[in-house]
């Protein structure tokens, strides 16, 4: 590709890019596509010589596009609603350009120590102490599995102690490692029941959670805390989803006894306008996790690495991409305030929604809703309520997702996209009471 | 951001883009800084309110760009040299306005069965056996990580059979999952010797390598297949770098054996012109990796689950990026035989490098060259070569790194960059023999 063929074909891109945000509104939120559609379309082998790059973009809309589920939708209210915001979108193209690979610190400088300016401002923003190691994983998955390793490796113990509305990442990590996994009761909010926490001395680590994948429950940290430190276990606090909400100081009782975490996951790709991945790791105990992580081989020694951080040291991943760009430039683009201004616009969507449930007749509220998550469902069985979610999302106007709340099938709605507005969340009410009607 | 301002900012951010591409040949190839030099020159906290994307893109050069070692440049030749290509970079473009994130078939069936696709066309192009499961993990020590743990599900044992010259990622992988590792002895080209694998009734699996890390030495995958199909051991092949040769037929025969492996990992991400991470990873034993990894909590409970592919079952990660679109715009871009040029160019610049120090007198070669990389040194004591190295690294005209074989700490001169001409590999090979004689 030449240069000038390149910037034409990028012009193209960009102003696909913009059209696409302008239109993903009018499109379907899910693909509403069978199994194997997408692939039927799709030739059965690579071509011998080179197409141009304005046929990959008409592919794209011709042959993809409808097998895309569209998180960019302003109505997309499933698992956790998520947007990539502008700057982040060009954040991530200047990152492919450069491409650099931070397997230690002299082989990208500037990531390297960008990621640490940008992990100390967000730990600033959410209230976070000062002086915590942070770093980027891809995804709270990981975060979570290098924390547990690094419990592990500073207790020699096998045990992780989690609560029943913990989320699967731990089950997975358990299998992985091959660890024990005990799961705690909840209490009626769905929050970790301190009081059946039992035995801790063989747990190597507790993982609490602050916004839970179903409803968004907050765990009693401080009194976990409080557990962890008389009994020598690692507390691993999972707040993939809601720590975003912390920039706003309303929320931050949410926070409490989270000081007290030896590690703590927040993910920027949740509902801080950052594309996946930009997982957000912190810990007060980095010596531990270098210790569990760091593996120099000989033909990675070099000259600085008395004095240089190697990211790669901190967590599974050897080659490591340029991530703290994308959140850099969020930060700089939205500021403080744009920030506060999104995780409050998203609330008070919810609030919104959450009213209109309470207010009418044949629905009922499932749990306390404390940030952008609404657990709903029409009175009576669960058979209606799973014919409801499935009408709603074929009809492609919504798509939402849900759970299981003590046995009974629950509707879940969740707000967190940069341009959802009341008018998109009152179409969904009205779609629910429409579809719900005619079950 | 507005729609119009994200169409001139967009611009903006291709224009940089393209000008970066054109100018890389002229900047300092490993970046000339200090530990701590880039963090110094940020600010302590994010700003209180939005600034203009404009500003992100001056910082970038004013700031961050020194402290960028420079993968991109035609005389990066350290470790293993990699190119982001134009219809890639535009690719994680589209890839992050998209924000895809596939945890289930469901909410990405377009990127799911893309990813099918273009590993499909890969395993026809590297001439891997058809059928074959293929999906995308960030990199080769994940990939190998996942691997492992299927042959540790599907083996029930506990021990890692590798060579002194497997990637230290396996090192990695066996500190993580508490499992034994034991390294085989190598031959005098650095191949496992097989005559040395030993008792094997313990093994879970063997890590074979096409193409190692240090002097891309091919293990003799066909009679470590056979000492696996002894003993029950799975066979994991890793031709991370190597594995993008095989699309030309010239080079095939490192790949003999390979047809017999469990898994096989091959990175798009080095040598076949994709920005990180996009590693490649096939087995013919999908189900060992799914019962390994499966895990599908309620919440994530779908009606179509039955039918479609959900590539979460296969690895370690939940939330999965739309990484097949850069690879599928690569291969459209290129085709197979614009692959096959780059490789061959990459192999005959090498061959070139290898013919002058061949010829000159003080030098010798270290190992045989299979591919694009060259081991070389000074003849003699260690302390010039390292000396050698810091002073060209430090010149900012190439960038090369080193290993030790024997003992004896050896240079390596690595091609792979798109834009590498025959003037830098000759440009290195000058300074080389320029700073050596004033050491």
């Amino acid at each position: 590709m030449s240069r000038d063929q390149f910037r034409s074909d990028g012009h193209a891109a960009i102003d696909w890019v913009a059209d696409y945000l302008g239109r993903v509104g009018e499109l379907p939120v899910l693909a509403q596509v069978t199994p194997g559609e997408i692939r039927s379309r799709l030739p059965e082998h690579a071509p011998e010589s080179p197409e141009p790059f304005a046929d990959v973009l008409r592919d794209l809309d011709e042959v993809l596009l409808p097998g895309v589920t569209h998180w960019q939708h302003p109505r997309y209210f499933a698992y956790f609603a998520t947007s990539s915001s502008e700057p982040a979108i060009l954040a991530e193209l200047l990152s492919a350009a450069l491409n650099t690979v931070a397997i230690l610190w002299r082989t990208s400088p500037a990531s390297t120590e960008l990621e640490a300016v940008v992990l100390a401002w967000m730990a600033d923003l959410l209230g976070l102490p000062t002086g915590w190691h942070g770093h980027i994983e891809d995804t709270a998955s990981t975060s979570t599995f290098a924390a547990i390793i690094a419990a592990r490796e500073a207790t020699g113990r096998e045990e992780i102690v989690c609560s029943e509305q913990t989320h699967s990442s731990v089950d997975k990590a358990a299998r992985m490692l091959g660890m024990r996994l005990r799961k705690v009761p909840v209490d009626a909010e769905f929050r970790m029941r301190t009081d059946a926490l039992g035995d801790l001395s063989d747990a190597a680590v507790i993982v609490a959670t602050v916004g839970t994948t179903a409803v968004t429950a907050v765990d009693p940290v401080g009194e976990i805390a409080t557990a962890c430190e008389a009994s020598g276990a690692w507390l691993h606090v999972d707040a993939a989803y809601a720590g975003a909400a912390m920039v706003c100081p309303e929320f931050r009782w949410a926070f409490d006894g989270v000081e007290r975490a030896d590690s703590v996951v927040v993910n920027a790709h949740k509902w801080m306008l950052t594309p996946l991945d930009c997982s957000l790791l912190w810990t007060r105990r980095p010596d531990d996790f270098r210790r569990a992580f760091s593996l120099i081989p000989e033909y990675l020694r070099t000259p600085d690495a008395e004095d240089a951080l190697s990211l790669s040291e901190y967590g599974p991943a050897l080659g490591r991409r340029f991530r703290s760009l994308k959140l850099w430039a969020v930060l700089r683009c939205y500021g403080r305030s744009g920030l506060q201004r999104h995780i409050r616009s998203g609330v008070e969507l919810a609030e919104r929604f959450e009213g209109w449930v309470a207010e009418a007749d044949g629905w009922e509220l499932c749990a306390p809703r404390h940030f952008s998550v609404v657990c709903f469902r029409l009175e009576g069985e669960d058979g209606p309520n799973r014919r409801l979610l499935e009408r709603v999302n074929a009809s492609g106007e919504i798509f939402i997702s849900h759970c299981v709340l003590n046995r009974r099938y629950v509707l879940r709605l969740a707000i967190g996209n940069l341009w959802t507005t009341e008018d998109d969340v009152r179409r969904a009410w009205d779609l629910l009471v429409r579809e719900a009607a005619q079950l």
